[in-house]
């Protein structure tokens, strides 16, 4: 059987990661098509090295001789945002690997869906702004979603040892990021670098401030509801800082299942790609000829209000998770460009979604026009809640 | 369907939990079948709040008005150890849970496989002594074996999370015992008190020594090796202080499932008699809302040199397992009764399997000479080597 791979974001941390895993598995698996923004060198050198049939470069203002030579190697080009859905789509492609990151990467989601394509999730922001339209999709069509994150990848094997409904609470584990000891003081006036300093996963810069609000925690809650079809209360967190324990699933007899490994995205990338198989992996082996220690703590509501907002999101639903993700990457740009100190992101979150209008049942258009008016609002929000202003809180 | 269940054992650790687990259960799971050797007052009360259809008694000795008092009851009685191979094999049993402790349990449960009862064993000395008739036995009518061992169980359970072909390696976590942090001297010294001081389980007394001296980790990974059929170069050991982690199962991926719970019995107990199943449990709930640490630790090979004995047997196999065993009870026997020193029990053990001619592919009474060879040799071996003569070496 085929396996024909399409990687959506293949010039980012983790598109690089699965053409490492697929190069180590080699035939039947198969980067028939890679989809990137601008990274033109990245994508050139794995074009070189890949071969695939197909490429889709997002952004329309990269340089036409970079396009030329990947057009020289042989692969057929899609440009813009509607070229990774062509790309997503192709019929030569088995699996579609969404490893773009943020809200950016839905149309091509949604349309892998649809063409039937096998679903590797890496953007969590597929089912957290549409999860109540991409599931029945997906169930409707038979089409299975493999969850790359992996956290969710934990879960789905956990799972594996009871059935859906002997389901107790799933525990996502959650580093803590670089500001898991830190004050609310601390916090507030922290620098990029600082924020950037991930303790043990080495990941896009996006994903990384989400770690440090803790929003990336956040998004996982909302996804593991979608994914796992469970109720916001049967989703808990707890901070594990030596992310070697990925997730966990306790059942009603009071079993818990964990997935364990040291901390390398190749390992759930390539179980989403193998399932329901697994083979060897690249992966460092957990070591236990030396001593060593996990600890596990639950994890601090007041300091990471993104949690609770996240919870609150998961329970009413209808358009507040594309309103939660859409405030989210406005208010870490703003941040990433210095306009906002970092205690302002969850707070701009929380107002934002707290002057939205709630829509139950949301189309991709209602679902589209949140997302605008979220990034709106948080433009808005942010000239006269500059840095001086935010420190007064 | 009925879950009628025969418990081999019931006045022990094991039984009476496993007596709690059905009571908790309720309909279809029924104890309609008790054996025990000679707490009668413990049986008498079993008897009375279960009114099993039928009792064995194994100890001839046992006073005749308590005998009368269960008989009263309403149970047919059986008497002395064939007593119980008729217990396990009733047609009225479905499920006959193994759990007396030592080569003792051995002729019911071959009994109980016979007869096409599922069989939830938590008797490890039957796999050690007899895993070379029992297994194919097993395989041979299609009968179940559901290990009730914590270890095992988490063993059993983490094994649904892929093929057996794909297992790269078993981990079985041993809380280390009384002795984890103990020096040589202060081992060789132990008095039975300090033996059966275990950190984290109650149990039996047979057990908890085992547990000291590390046999039981040593019996168990015989144990694994015929119940997953692995090799014992498969099958691994780290310590695991806080015994919250039961086992863990590594895939060729690197993905390691492991099974967590509070320590408590009742949970692999109710999981085998539920198996295929989970249903809600009695047991106490992995605590999260408080912070926790887990240890891990290689195992000492010097210090416990049951670990190395075990491997060697689990490799040389044939009769081996049987002399393992019986020199180890029959070392334990004495430490208990005062006549060796702890440091003694596995020496004993060693010199006795250096003394064995091996025989491979034995039949059952090979195995039963076996072991009672190993069992005089013991004796032969302890008063020239008495406490004091074993202090020099």
């Amino acid at each position: 059987m085929s396996k024909n791979i399409a990687i959506l974001g293949s010039t980012g941390s983790i598109g690089c990661n699965a053409l490492d895993v697929i190069e180590n598995l080699g035939p039947p698996y198969r980067a028939v098509a890679l989809s990137a923004h601008r990274q033109m060198d990245k994508l050139i050198e794995q074009v070189r090295r890949h071969r695939p049939a197909a490429v889709a470069i997002t952004d329309p203002e990269v340089d036409p001789a970079a396009v030329d030579q990947v057009r020289k190697l042989g692969s057929e080009i899609y440009h813009g945002p509607e070229g990774m859905v062509r790309l997503a789509t192709r019929p030569d492609v088995d699996i579609v690997l969404a490893a773009v990151v943020g809200a950016a990467g839905l149309p091509a989601v949604i349309a892998a869906v649809q063409a039937g394509k096998t679903l590797a999730l890496a953007n969590k922001e597929s089912l957290v702004v549409a999860g109540s339209l991409l599931i029945p999709e997906a169930r409707r069509r038979g089409v299975p979603i493999l969850p790359v994150d992996s956290e969710h990848s934990a879960v789905f094997q956990a799972l594996q040892c009871g059935h859906a409904k002997e389901v107790r609470r799933v525990i996502l584990t959650a580093s803590g990021g670089p500001f898991r000891c830190a004050t609310r003081e601390q916090m507030e006036s922290a620098t990029l670098a600082d924020a950037l300093n991930h303790p043990t996963w080495r990941m896009g810069n996006k994903i990384t401030i989400d770690s440090a609000t803790m929003f990336n925690k956040g998004l996982e809650i909302i996804e593991a509801c979608w994914l796992f079809d469970l109720p916001p209360s049967k989703v808990e967190v707890v901070v594990h800082p030596e992310s070697v324990i990925h997730s966990m699933v306790e059942f009603v007899d009071g079993s818990v299942i964990a997935q364990l490994s040291p901390p390398d995205m190749r390992t759930p990338i390539q179980y989403a790609l193998t399932y329901p198989h697994r083979a060897p992996g690249v992966s460092r082996q957990l070591d236990i000829t030396k001593a060593f220690k996990l600890h596990f703590e639950p994890p601090d509501f007041d300091r990471f209000p993104a949690l609770a907002i996240a919870y609150d999101v998961a329970t009413r639903g209808g358009t507040l998770g594309a309103v939660m993700n859409a405030a989210n990457e406005a208010a870490v740009a703003a941040f990433a460009s210095g306009n906002i100190p970092f205690g302002e992101i969850s707070r701009l979150v929380g107002l934002t979604i707290a002057r939205h209008q709630v829509q139950a049942n949301p189309t991709l258009d209602d679902l589209t026009e949140a997302d605008r008016w979220a990034r709106q609002t948080v433009q808005s929000l942010c000239p006269a809640r500059g840095p001086a202003a935010a420190m007064t809180h």
